[in-house]
């Protein structure tokens, strides 16, 4: 480790506490955004801003200035560094009950972790993923963010322990699958694209945003489109985007399997070939 | 303030600061209790343990030793205090991801306030309560517990600052009131006394058990049953209840009003008369 550089700021001091009387904790009134950084370089900054900058709004955050974020991640971050940017703002602290207090501050907190391992092979190779009991509860107002409300990732992500299951899917109330714990999916039939739409319920993942992309300059036709989970059983392909992990094919699910994925594939490439996925992207 | 008694414990020491990767932050990964301390003691302490216990089991957290929290509590509570308690469990420190460390000790955060203003005025005139925009999701396995997921609340909180309103009440998507930001509802219809079914959405709040306990003591019909919101206008009275009021008499409810609370009045009395409830509730 190097001395000069911290793993953790909070408000722009480094320290590896916060105040336990922070909103964060008591109420994850907040919002989160995981990047990945490669070569000293944290990745699709400007979406990863634009998502949690929409996110400050729905929740009524007052605004909160991007480049002080930049800088101090940049503060974090060694030259050539190859890692995990977690960037955590929350309303600050609590008073006494739910009510907010007009134009106080955010807390800021940002996290180094190391880059994870065995990415680029569950990239190549395909991933088994399972579909979970739990189903996600439905609610506009915090749908489609990345909001500090996460126990219902955790306790889909409590449902297995097996290591060959990478990722369990989730199905909201009217049996509509809309992500992974820690994923997007998407979903390749009769040559077009088809990805959950997030309106109620579900992340709507920076990868997700950049595929979504990367088909329309690929030319091929993609949906965003309520999915039922019977729908899964006439999938060409299937894969799951999130910003570290980047594309990754679904090789199992339950019965079915896949062994080639053409347009899955055909994305993988060009994300690769983008600047923002150029030297991680495998 | 009295320097020998800290305000805050974090896993049993005097600290007004927690690591900032703990789950409760990053997640809302855990649970908590707010309990009325009156003339230095936590009232209805076995009810809360017994709720917190609950949430720990269904959450999948390890057992939490209660004598040990007991202890941190009174190591808190300073002779014939007035004020509030709230113990917070987290699942601790957070690895990468949603996943769980088998058996891991959960983080213990124990906090004092001061006891608040004007609660007796409020359980002795009523108050004046509105019904929210906001639709509670739904999710069985978070429903009924004290979680940190409390998002929701905060943004019902946020639809309206006019101090003149007390509280409001929170529907579900089906259109069934569940509860209010912070409280209970109950509702008095041609004698027998009401309060929602709580198993998809809401807290089972500890002050609510008690109020259909002493309902029973005084022969009271009682019934726990979704309740649509348009039955509210068949209300004879309504009440609300929580942990540090007690029982709330409501006065206006948007074009309802009320003026004597019959039922409400003798739950006062009887609260009043209990071990708990003495030397507290007016």
């Amino acid at each position: 480790m190097n001395s000069t550089v911290p793993n953790a700021l909070v408000d722009g001091v480094a320290t590896g506490r916060i105040d336990v009387q922070d909103r964060g904790l008591h109420y994850g009134d907040g919002l989160f955004e995981t990047l990945a950084v490669r070569d000293g370089r944290p990745r699709f900054w400007s979406r990863h801003m634009a998502r949690l900058m929409a996110g400050l709004e729905r929740l009524g955050f007052p605004v909160v200035d991007e480049r002080q974020l930049e800088a101090e991640a940049e503060s974090l971050i060694r030259p050539g560094q190859q890692g995990v940017l977690k960037i955590l703002l929350t309303r600050g602290r609590a008073g006494r009950g739910y009510g907010t207090i007009k134009g106080q501050a955010p807390s800021r907190v940002l996290l180094m972790a190391p880059w994870p391992e065995g990415l680029e092979a569950k990239a190549r190779a395909g991933v088994a993923v399972r579909m979970c009991q739990l189903r996600l509860g439905q609610n506009p107002i915090l749908a489609g963010i990345k909001h500090l409300n996460r126990l219902e990732q955790v306790m889909a992500r409590s449902e297995w322990e097996t290591p060959e299951i990478d990722e369990g899917l989730l199905c909201d109330g009217g049996e509509r699958v809309i992500e992974g714990t820690r994923a997007n999916l998407f979903m390749v039939r009769n040559g077009t694209l088809l990805t959950p739409e997030l309106s109620a319920s579900g992340v709507a993942g920076v990868m997700r945003s950049v595929v979504l992309d990367l088909a329309r300059e690929l030319g091929a036709p993609a949906r965003v489109k309520a999915i039922h989970r019977r729908e899964l059983s006439e999938a060409d392909e299937l894969f799951l985007t999130n910003s570290l992990q980047g594309i990754v094919p679904i090789r199992h699910l339950q019965q079915q399997q896949w062994t080639d994925w053409p347009l899955t594939r055909r994305l993988q490439e060009a994300l690769a070939t983008t600047e923002e996925g150029t030297a991680w992207y495998p």
